[in-house]
């Protein structure tokens, strides 16, 4: 069978242009004993992918040029060489960016889509949820009654953090980048205060959302925004820190926050983390989430791309926060 | 009884200078019931001093323009007016920068000079010690076998860091600003590596003296040498950030260190603290350090100032780096 999928073309430098991608076709056989031929109709784009488009050392190893490119994608069975498996069977696996995916039974993982809409599997259900909920509970140790800030706050991650914090009796400020994000935090997901970060500098606009300061922030874009956090923190304040978007596209590192020193004066702990290290926790995450999903008490929102080749678009447009909620491409393959 | 004291006469902007600080002598009084009266014999100057010379907010409040600078001392009893305290006891309390201290007995604590010289509860034994022994163990949790960084590594604090790790079995790397320091590191203290912050880019100095990469950083400096730390971290590396010496005369703050983002991708723990949270392991320390030194396994140096009216002179030389272990001034008041 025919299969489409996107190759890495070229390494990108600075912000990914559409020549740093290519859609090819390849020929796709049957799946042998042990595995499985899914057809894709959901994949992810993530902003953590622009690092390993990088040819540079880090916790994943790039993706290589001329090759399909990986990530998060929902579809159904199509053929089974698993008895594990049959047909038709909604699976979440790594082998996005392509129609069609060939990939042993190991690497699949079955999704209940009574419980949620597939592609919720790839956001407030998936990765991205898990980390919301690692970075908030484990790594921030949020407590009741505390200040809490995200950044990116409209993102898949970002949504999250805040409605979990509410959830668990937190003050929440969030902070994205358009008067639409805005009003979808506040109006439908009940945060307690919100900023534009590009209108004025974000300390003034951090400080007067959170005029007593803050005791978590969960950061995920880096740059002016931690460094206002570093300010805005009180004593004893933690830092979730989850990424840095704002810095992803950078050819040099900029300068680090001025603030570091107050890390000892305030006695801050940051600590950095990938969920990766945490997929133990995947299981009681869902198990407290998906209801509240259900119930409707945590609410998400996607922007989907439709077509696979579409998806290079998707992704440049999510490092641009073109997005509101979680990034999926919808991939509907004929025939 | 007259005494002498030296006052904060302006607040420092960038280096101090001796103008900043002012001679005076003043009239005491005799203790009332629960107070007593100290003839201080040693007194200390810290690099965290500078900061409360400035009128900033911090964890402690600045010093007072025109009122004598306080910090720890050691002397002996004059006089007790409290039935807990007898003359000619030794004590430990924070009223030093001056000749005479009068101060309420429950601010004096009884040191036990068959132990350890009385300067060394200045020092090794003392607040530095605490900061060292906290820092390593209860922020940093070093492990066995891991290798650590320690920065400022001839000072009163780095010096104990360095040999704590290595009686728990860890590599140990130390940076200083003299060859005469080195020295002091390698030979007598037993570092497994040094070098010169001042002899070329800091991030290829450190890379050399631990090519394998580090577990643990003991910043006391900040600026630079905390940049090459976060590149030369292993995957799950901690900070213990005690202090930003190579900061404390800045005048603006500089740009913080651009290898921040890695402590995402490295999972790195960026841990704050101030010893004075944790003078509840001060019993502890003290039982497990005072053997240690009695014994001769770990070594202490100090750098003694003359007399009470160098003191200015004694901690300028201690921003300067002027110091080989705890700087200390000795205070010999006539009659």
């Amino acid at each position: 069978m025919r299969s489409r999928q996107i190759e890495l073309a070229a390494r990108p430098v600075g912000e990914p242009r559409p020549t740093d991608f290519r859609l090819t076709e390849v020929e796709v056989g049957d799946p042998r004993p042990g595995e499985l031929l899914v057809r894709n109709r959901w994949m992810s784009v993530d902003p953590y992918m622009r690092g390993r488009m990088n040819d540079a050392p880090s916790y994943v190893p790039p993706f290589a040029l001329g090759a399909p490119l990986e990530g998060g994608a929902v579809g159904q069975v199509l053929r089974s060489a698993d008895d594990r498996f049959e047909e038709g069977q909604w699976v979440l696996h790594q082998l996005g960016w392509r129609e069609l995916a060939l990939l042993p039974a190991d690497a699949a993982r079955p999704i209940d889509p009574a419980l949620a809409p597939p592609s919720a599997y790839l956001g407030v259900l998936g990765m991205p949820g898990l980390t919301a909920y690692v970075g908030l509970f484990d790594i921030a140790r949020v407590r009741e009654g505390e200040e809490v800030f995200v950044s990116a706050a409209a993102g898949a991650v970002g949504s999250l953090v805040g409605q979990l914090a509410k959830l668990h009796g937190c003050r929440v400020i969030g902070s994205a980048g358009s008067a639409e994000k805005l009003a979808f935090l506040r109006d439908e997901l009940g945060f307690d205060a919100v900023f534009n970060y590009r209108e004025g500098r974000v300390h003034a606009l951090l400080a007067a959302a959170a005029p007593a300061g803050i005791d978590v922030y969960f950061d995920n874009v880096g740059g002016e925004q931690l460094d206002a956090a570093l300010v805005a923190l009180r004593d004893h304040g933690r830092v979730a820190m989850c990424g840095a978007i704002s810095l992803y596209n950078a050819t040099e590192p900029p300068p680090g926050p001025r603030g570091i020193p107050l890390v000892v004066r305030k006695r801050l702990t940051l600590r950095g983390f990938i969920v990766s290290d945490h997929f133990e926790r995947m299981a009681a995450f869902q198990r407290e989430v998906a209801p509240l999903v259900r119930e409707g008490r945590i609410r998400y929102r996607e922007t989907t791309v439709e077509g696979l080749e579409r998806a290079p678009e998707a992704f440049i447009g999510l490092l641009r926060g073109e997005n509101i909620g979680k990034m999926v491409v919808s991939i509907d393959k004929e025939g």
